[in-house]
């Protein structure tokens, strides 16, 4: 199997699974127990929020553990509306968000709130200029992806904090980084945010647990209420073995800056390729993220079609676009406004720090071969 | 170690952490992938809703993975409020619920609900009375634990659909079964419930998983809004590993009378090797749940002492309470009116399927020393 759909989900390092399964038979202790197998496990959750903390260069303290990234962005949205809520009305984020982003803010339209969507150009950017004109004295919250899940642009998301403070907004700041972190340093402090996702399992953890980074003295009302875990803000008996698999995946992340030249050696290839292959046509911006591309297939089959016959005959995993819209047509390419054919015909590649150029090789044949059979 | 705080959570089964592994290292799509490892991933969640439903007795659509129990109660009952909301303001509980139960709905009635809270006798039982008198037309949720996880009482749970219909009640009928599942058969049709809340870590699965039981045709407003999964009930990727793990963990239940019936003979001689101990005072009732048992321990030491002396002296695991409650004093053992150096001083034992006779008397023995050293 060649598996090029990193950012739909990655495989876990089997360091993580390792630590995971130790935790599962050594340590399964509950964390807020008084006795030995409580405080063990009470180790391992400071020892995991630690080595998460690292990587985000942040405080333990400022590390919430969740159950992943939609969680975690609707703590950081609904959370905010509720702590905020009377200062202001105003919900600054751009079209191309997550589903989990787009869903909460939704919600929040619907409970009054005003949402501005800031539109894309037609390679998916978003400019400073938009940013700064949105953000007005009464927005409590501008949330923004810091790399796009389907197109791989880069949004000028450390500019935000200096349109918040020239407007004189209450606003938090809310980065959704989960296709950023691990493939960039994400330091919440250089970027001016507030409140940061992140999750496992998009960097070789296990799937079911994320963070939200929330900066010291940033209000956020809970979304669930029960125990004292997580400082009350996400209770619930802590999911011990994936926590600590999700700090053991962060040890591991090692010098992500390195590790992007290698990436973008091999976009470079894969674009260079692909677009020598007769009507293949590239969505994402040359300055997009090296992990992700999006390109149209010049065949008479919709990406689903494509997706599945990459599959089952080359044994090759690709996407049409976020896993967690499954099936729905792509709300990113729409807003880009790119004709629909090129937005039924588009795929998304996804690389990891583990892809290899003969995958890469191998994928352009396929997709060769199948643009020569099906166009 | 002996570890006697199962109701805290219990040692995960090797089988089930094989299969989390296996999960990790070879099954590692996403579910929502339309590609090979997104398919496989996909029929192992399949496999594993089915089995939860198995365990449930109920069809595999009513089953919705969560987080855990405390994500669980939340959705089942803020869900319901907001539902429900226009067809009546009034809650029916009890006084000795789970914190996420009884904080789910403080959080309800600083909105503007009415909260009946019924109050235990002595022995931590309420009646069918007492349900019948609160349920009125107007209450659109009755919520209620089906065994209690710090003393054991067994709720009249089976008696709440009885008395929704006879006050011709819009309610919902919520059952936190956390304790009980494993433990008792949980039927939800026949216990006449719409949820039910099970969660994977106290039947020796994984923490970081639990499922909510949602009868076909009740309507809940979610909590987390995101992508397609779990029919939009509570998006987000699924947590296949642990789900799997969760499945595996119900399959190993077994016939859950037969091993009610032995744990039932480790309580009585538990139970009678402690009132032989002079002082000693047994708070759970003579017909609580034989998993749990709660009593004085008649020393000077505050029961949080006592938990952290066996552990350390004798590698003894047990509990002051409930774990989520860390710390505090119990709601549980106020609310029985217990006089105050009772609840300062009692222990929670819980066994599991895999507690020995041996280990009992171990326990014993170091209550027996305790008492004679501390008293």
């Amino acid at each position: 199997m060649i598996y090029l759909d990193n950012s739909a989900t990655t495989m876990p390092e089997k360091a993580v699974a390792d630590e995971i399964y130790r935790m599962l038979t050594e340590n399964f202790g509950n964390p807020s127990s008084f006795h030995r197998a409580g405080l063990d496990a009470n180790a391992a959750l400071r020892a995991a929020r630690s080595s998460v903390a690292q990587a985000l260069s942040c405080e333990s303290e400022e590390v919430y553990f969740t159950s992943g990234g939609t969680e975690a962005n609707n703590l950081a949205i609904l959370g905010t509306a509720a702590a905020l809520g009377r200062r202001g009305k105003r919900i600054v984020t751009t079209a191309i968000e997550h589903e989990s982003v787009m869903q909460s803010i939704d919600e929040l339209e619907r409970q009054g709130f005003e949402v501005i969507r800031l539109q894309p150009d037609k390679e998916g950017n978003i400019t400073k200029g938009q940013l700064a004109e949105a953000i007005t004295p009464d927005t409590i919250l501008v949330s923004v992806m810091y790399i796009n899940n389907e197109v791989g642009t880069v949004m000028p998301v450390d500019f935000i904090r200096k349109a918040v403070k020239k407007a004189g907004a209450p606003a938090y700041v809310h980065l959704d980084c989960v296709q950023a972190f691990g493939k960039v340093p994400v330091n919440p402090s250089k970027l001016g945010a507030d409140l940061v996702t992140v999750t496992a399992h998009k960097i070789h953890g296990p799937k079911g647990v994320g963070a939200l980074y929330v900066k010291k003295g940033t209000r956020l009302v809970p979304r669930v209420f029960g125990g004292e875990q997580e400082k009350k803000l996400r209770p619930g008996t802590e999911a011990i073995p994936l926590i600590a698999g999700f700090g053991k995946a962060c040890e591991l992340l090692g010098d992500v800056r390195e590790t992007e030249k290698r990436v973008a050696a091999l976009n470079a290839a894969l674009r260079e390729k692909l677009c020598a292959i007769d009507g293949v046509k590239l969505n994402s911006p040359a300055d997009a993220s090296p992990y992700i591309l999006n390109f149209y297939v010049p065949v008479f089959m919709t990406s689903q079609t494509v997706v599945q016959h990459l599959s089952s005959q080359y044994g090759i995993c690709i996407s049409n676009g976020s896993a967690c819209a499954k099936g729905k047509r792509s709300h990113v390419l729409t807003a880009m406004k790119l004709p629909d054919k090129v937005i039924e015909r588009s795929v998304r590649v996804s690389l990891s720090r583990h892809t290899t150029a003969e995958e890469i090789d191998a994928f352009v044949d396929a997709i060769k071969e199948t643009t020569e059979n099906y166009k």
